[in-house]
């Protein structure tokens, strides 16, 4: 059930870069190349479930301070369907509670042999220090509100596989933009690749600022769903806020949660994606969710598919540095 | 160190079920199945010492939400000693605590490309409900008090491995009937093979009604004590009780410990079984507890057999389906 | 990438023991006999960054009921870069929490065919009591402020690698002896090793008794410092300490923390070593700690090494006898 090494070749000549920390730096090249490797390792190993030894003999450690299980699994059966370990560091039991720095705690993990650290940390700018202080590969798994690009990968590389070409594409991001990293990578890596792109949701989650990222903003759903080729519906991420951004989750989900309604006004050919969790009956409803439209269970295996494609990558640029 | 896979043939014909659930629906024929795939794993393996790489490149996720190490343990040993990658799910930390349901946290793991998923939840029928819902193979680790299989057949296998034969013994189940999960699947196991089951314990905790499956009810172990083959004393669930359902620990151990003097009182070749953890001095005695008639390890030993001919009889059947 | 079992041959004759408990009783032959093992490991694995499988099919088991990143993930690292499997128990969520022993809990683990567990737990003596008790390999990983034997091993294995011979050396342990477990197995070792060793603390954390263990004592790094070949920093562990043992952190730092006006007082050649987590400011500046004098992350490194020779060295006993 092993796959054969030798039928996955030498990393891209156009990747070079032994971090993944956002998606804003990378050129276009670049996105295609994660993508196109991540489609290669997903026809590889049967949609993701087999096994490869490409990285076998190597260590990507998980250094999570907020809670998640979807993304540090993901990750973490990504590193062993390459053949590498994955270990698994939290914050609670950890040298943090007994005083020692973030960076100490790091370059800690680093000296016992580690080749990928993968971290996710409430403070935005987290991976790019440990990336400046660390030899070993730093992977974002998101910093707070910045960046989450492996997130903005399988989002784009879901679409892709629907629809080849991102260019002339109209994707709307709707809900929670303002606390939302996905958002944010999503922008970076579509744009790049030639999409427009509309964040959309109250007037209270949407600044007008985004339009300086090169964006649409729109704060009514029904007003733009006509033209929108795909929806991102965001997670309402009711534990990042301190105040109330609408009167109420009713009135939230009146406005924009996708339902058969506003499915039957959008285009036959929409695409339905959401980053997870999803509140059913908030952002979207139970049977949209569950529709044909919908690419959510796509996403997740897109997810693993990209974890491994830009472990494989980040470890053949530091190999060959 | 490691054995040749080709030892380990195709999976038996009569075994077509690619979720364990319980062992209520399992014909004789099936438990046989079983118990027999169990003694050969043991013995390919020196005692489950040993890594066979029967089921390489699959993934086995725990998707706990009640405590436990044993049994947890017991799984991702047993997936790991046949060659797949074994995750752990824990409900804290989890998606669910974002407002996820159940079937999506499900539902997510499995797009991940997981082969089988091992569950235990305080809720009768949870195994059930993800069995409809997944694609993967289902194993029930623990459903409230409902069932808690592979714990009937680690116990069942302990039993045959000294006596060969199930029919025509007479096994007690005694202490706490009425929150056991484990009393359920032994009874279910035990009279489909053809053993005769007492249950006993004070009746507050053991019901009349349990005559309705077929078993003895006795509310004094010393009178059903000198009939008795096998004893399997049921742990003392204070976690799972609310209100006390006997005057003391004292008058408990006092009526229904196994201690000397009643060993004394037993058939030489009597078998003591406990699932464990013991409370040494409530359900049985210290010298009782490793003593010879105990084989109180030896279950702990079986149960990773057990979980090994589980975990390669549901792979094998949907590989099949 | 994987390294050829046939390199690393027999374990040594000197080696005789299954458990490794303390350093205490450990002859000069035997500290040597880990020490080489572990350059020997370091060396055939890169730096410790590769896998070997001379441990392939055998299971180590952390019991660890303190908390623990470092140490707990640098055995886990070390088993599985030997080819074992590596398992995680934690205090919380284990059958101890339903009454059952501590042996109980650890006859179960060993049951389920665990060659090796490594037990950390706050009791002296616990990892003895284990080692009575059970037919697999048990290794200390720190008991209550007794004895943490790798510690002391990677710290004399971090020296050895600088300065080749300890005899005739001067290493001064600094800060908190009287809570210190790493204090204790550095004493032994050296000692064996014909160090001269110094325990050098304000008097509150020092006791002149110390002196019976053959050490100099001494309340004024100033004095000493001059003499010494070595440094080793021990952390001031609020967590254990009830009362404050100094008037102040500023107080301590002003008289025993290592900083640069230190530095230039003392041998061109010094080292300085800390086990870690380092409070930064209070035992030990940044520049210091940053410095061409510390081998901090050095010994860091080393701790994976040591950790592979001893959990080899046990297996290798354990199958011979």
């Amino acid at each position: 059930m092993s796959i054969d090494v030798s039928e996955i070749g030498e990393i891209p000549a156009v990747w070079t870069r032994r971090h993944l920390l956002g998606l804003e730096e990378l050129s276009a090249e670049e996105l295609v190349c994660v993508l196109d490797a991540a489609v290669m390792f997903k026809e590889a190993t049967g949609g993701c479930r087999q096994k490869l030894s490409v990285l076998a003999g190597r260590t990507c450690a998980n250094l999570f301070f907020e809670a998640s299980t979807r993304t540090r699994t993901s990750f973490a059966l990504a590193a062993r369907r390459l053949g590498a370990d994955a270990l698994d560091f939290s914050a609670s039991g950890s040298s943090l509670s007994k005083g020692e720095t973030f960076i100490d705690t790091a370059k800690n993990i680093e000296a016992m042999g580690i080749d990928v650290v993968v971290v996710r940390h409430r403070t935005p700018g987290t991976p790019h220090l440990l990336a400046q202080q660390l030899d070993c590969s730093v992977v974002n798994a998101g910093d707070g509100p910045h960046e989450h690009p492996t997130q903005g990968l399988l989002d784009i590389m879901t679409i892709r596989e629907h629809r080849r070409e991102l260019a002339g594409l109209t994707v709307a991001l709707v809900g929670d933009i303002s606390h939302s990293r996905t958002a944010r990578s999503n922008i970076w890596g579509l744009k790049r690749l030639g999409a427009h792109v509309i964040v959309c949701g109250p007037s209270t989650l949407v600044s007008r600022r985004w339009e300086e990222l090169g964006v649409e903003v729109s704060y009514n759903l029904d007003d733009i769903l006509p033209r929108c080729d795909v929806l991102n519906l965001l997670r309402i991420q009711f534990e990042r806020q301190s105040t109330r951004p609408f009167p109420s989750v009713r009135e939230y989900a009146h406005l924009y949660a996708m339902n058969r309604e506003r499915l039957a006004r959008a285009k036959d050919d929409i695409m339905i994606l959401a980053p997870g969790p999803i509140n059913r009956g908030v952002e979207i409803t139970p049977d949209v969710a569950d529709g044909p439209q919908s690419v959510i269970l796509e996403q997740v295996t897109n997810g693993l598919a990209i974890r491994m494609a830009v472990l494989w990558l980040v470890c053949g640029a530091n190999l060959r540095l």
